[in-house]
């Protein structure tokens, strides 16, 4: 059996289902380019019948890309295939995804039907899409809960009808990876024009047991050669399987014998792209692309990379397109990692004196939680007043309903005084604005998260931002019951750590 | 072999290790009461030794909390035990967690030491712990790398030396399922103080490859009888294994016989306080406590909801104390959910007068994304005035640094004007008082939640609340280029869906 998996994204389909997340057309050709240089084989680009906007983003997207097959949804009904097949004239390679239900409560509940008709029906539709195009993908929907003997007769059905990929969805995230696996095992040992090498099986797993990828990955094991994904497992309920997570599976475990066509250090700009085209927040502590994915914090733990990344790291931060490992400071940091630090600042300390500053950085970390690269130095006796070149003396923003935001910034820039006043979009955007007009460099906004998750509306806000100067990225954090003011503050907190 | 997993929650030690989710002695109480409720077994409280905040923790949690054992964590050296010993003195049953690093590159590396002598300090280590307490756990640290034949020599040793329970962590969240859980069946069939029930093995898996859950699984399958776990899978990195995702998958899965003490009723608000007091923000696509890990939008699957909730749902959203299964309307909704939603809101419709409205909701949803609740009734000619009660005439806030934040609010209620003034915190604060100066209701802000990802000050930022009144939780929505306009505008949606 061949060793190549084939990456099918349903991002723009499965993933934009997601309340809140639909993308226009625009935006989806963005994330389908994206997709593209990410090295994705199969870009599921939508349902073309099920609204006029999703339609043209199927043609339009077939415009815009040229290697990967572009792929449209449809039920097993003529006037889907009709509608996928015009919607896909343009895509350089295409193919039709057509399906129906076959476990017992779809084909009872919702077809009203029996299993034999169900067969017909698939045979049907798999044939009426042949008409229009070669490649055609079965989906064999809620396949994790069909009973194995009835789902390989419809699988068999299906690839002599002409289907080249038979996918196995778990529709409901309910599967177990050995139960998983075994299904397609089966599959495998009783479906001749599997092993004939006729047609692929496809792996489609959703999380709501949180299994998604452990069933992608024992799916292979066990012979799928195709497994549909989402960037950042975006998808309706608990979402579908991660892209990422599949593709890191099998770059660190060799062992598995299995190679993808993905260019792992897209990964993490797509994630970024993706959410943030998507307004889907990913969790801090997601796999992979999560912003704490590759920080080590605990002293132990810090003490171990520090000696050797092997350790404690099996990936390295830039397989995956991030820049740099970031280790912060808490009160479980260790000497090792103070020392570090303080090395990186540009400190030399050891013996006594390290001992010294560690016991005050842990009386500090106790009450601070996070300490920063300044009270480090100041622990250490040393000062850094160059880097301290930008502090905000004062801030007065006026927003509102019905108002245009204003706002007037004064900045204090190693001693001298400066004031400045703009207009914006927003009480951010206007505060933003004032401030770039005293510091007149090219400086880009590349992120901003907003974390305000309280039980009150007075509550600290934090806030996350990248701004990118001079070819590269820096970071910056601010904090405050105003959450304009902690934008400004993490504004400035990126500024100050420029390299001039 | 008992069918009883014992859940081991360290949601406040490795859990709080997390970069900025350190939480101070009184919430730390508050987390450690609400999982006793929640039924969890055992509570890791800390690591005495690491700083002072962490010592008064272990002690102030050991008053707090009556049933679950409390754990101290320490590594394999006396005055780590001495600490932890001491930390632990009021708690009703108490644990101390000591070991060390059992893989090569721990041996290494780490301690520059060798196999024997590592199972020498090991063996001391649990006999030294001995003295202070009954229940002793040893932890064989980056076991998911260690050399399964030398792993049992060292679980032989601490069991022999009187380990109560065994953890095996793959502590670099490498492993696979498969392979986990061979290494647990290879410990239970060659550790004869394992098969006699002198000890039981526990599970502590990390999430940098997505695997946590699965590992977890696979190591109870195969004989672990401890799940070491925290709330939202919270860790650092990826994280670790989500107590939640373990909890109803074995809930789930009656088939394999194990069972927990965990009450899942009250996992989503043990899941809400977590995230709140650590502002850790939940994916809203996380496995069974996201935002939308029971919401269904598509259209194929509204239809499926509505026929037979098992069809699609496999679990109850009550069994994890989440109040109601949002169907939330988009491009993807089908004809069936449409009427649903009219029916719910009190308008009866069929045949064509439906067929017409499901056209016109579907060229408004390509525009739109989300439709609310109004829009669908203007579509279908019904009209809401009465909840349309208040509405947002104007609204003009003053915030900044140096600068009290005051806000000024026009409101038309019913086609009356009302307008007031507040100062607050912050500028949503003020906002907010101002308006409830206007409506003077027992409301309480239980959730405030700013979504703002992008790639400029001048996005949309979203904001998410939830408002209780007169016992009962609204759910309301905002969105706007100012955060502070967007917030004002999800609190008055709260409002306008209060049940009179």
């Amino acid at each position: 059996m061949s060793d190549r998996l084939f990456i099918f994204d349903t991002t723009l389909r499965d993933g934009e289902q997601v309340p809140g997340c639909q993308l226009n057309t625009v935006e989806k050709i963005q994330v389908a380019r994206q997709l593209e240089a990410l090295g994705v084989d199969i870009i599921e680009a939508g349902f073309p019948v099920s609204s006029p906007g999703d339609f043209n983003s199927v043609i339009e997207i077939s415009k815009a890309v040229t290697w990967p097959t572009i792929c449209a949804l449809t039920r097993a009904v003529q006037k889907d295939i009709d509608v996928a097949a015009e919607a896909l004239q343009y895509a350089k390679h295409k193919r039709i995804h057509t399906g129906i239900g076959t476990s017992d409560s779809h084909i009872r509940y919702k077809f009203n039907s029996n299993r034999e008709e169900i067969i017909e029906r698939a045979v049907a539709a798999v044939k009426y899409a042949k008409k229009y195009v070669e490649d055609v993908e079965f989906y064999a929907e809620d396949a994790g809960r069909t009973e194995n003997e009835y789902l390989a007769r419809v699988v068999d059905a299906v690839v002599k009808a002409g289907a080249t990929v038979v996918n196995i969805p778990d529709t409901t995230g309910y599967c177990l990876p050995q139960e998983f696996g075994a299904k397609i095992k089966y599959l495998m040992e009783h479906v001749d024009g599997l092993s004939a090498g006729k047609a692929i099986l496809s792996t489609h797993c959703h999380n709501d047991l949180g299994m998604a990828t452990a069933n992608t990955i024992a799916g292979i094991m066990n012979g799928a050669r195709q497994a549909e994904v989402t960037i950042n497992g975006i998808g309706e309920r608990a979402g579908n399987t991660s892209l990422e997570e599949v593709a890191m599976i099998l770059k660190c475990h060799k062992g598995i014998g299995i190679d993808t066509n993905i260019n792992t250090q897209k990964i993490y700009p797509t994630s970024r792209l993706v959410s943030s085209l998507m307004n889907m927040p990913v969790q801090p502590n997601k796999a992979i692309v999560g912003r704490n994915a590759f920080a080590h914090s605990s002293g132990i733990h810090q003490d171990g990379v520090l000696k050797n990344v092997q350790t404690y790291e099996i990936m390295n931060p830039k397989d995956v397109g991030i820049d740099d490992n970031a280790i912060v400071l808490t009160a479980r940091s260790g000497r090792a990692a103070l020392k570090h630090r303080l090395n990186v600042l540009g400190v030399e300390i050891d013996g006594e004196r390290l001992d010294a500053t560690y016991q005050e950085f842990l009386k500090l970390a106790d009450k601070k939680k996070e300490v920063n690269d300044d009270d480090i130095l100041m622990l250490a006796g040393a000062d850094r007043a160059a880097a301290h070149a930008v502090k905000l003396d004062y801030l007065q923003v006026t927003t509102g309903m019905g108002v245009k935001s204003v706002a007037c910034i004064g900045l204090d820039i190693a001693g001298e005084k400066f004031e400045a006043s703009a207009s914006g979009n927003g009480p951010v955007d206007a505060a933003i604005r004032a401030l770039k007009n005293i510091i007149k460099r090219q400086m880009v906004l590349k992120e901003f998260t907003i974390q305000a998750i309280s039980k009150g509306s007075d509550d600290v806000g934090k806030v996350h931002m990248q701004v990118e100067y001079d070819d590269h990225l820096y970071y910056g954090f601010g904090a405050n019951t105003d959450i304009v003011t902690a934008s400004v503050e993490a504004y400035i907190d990126c500024i100050n750590k420029f390299k001039k």
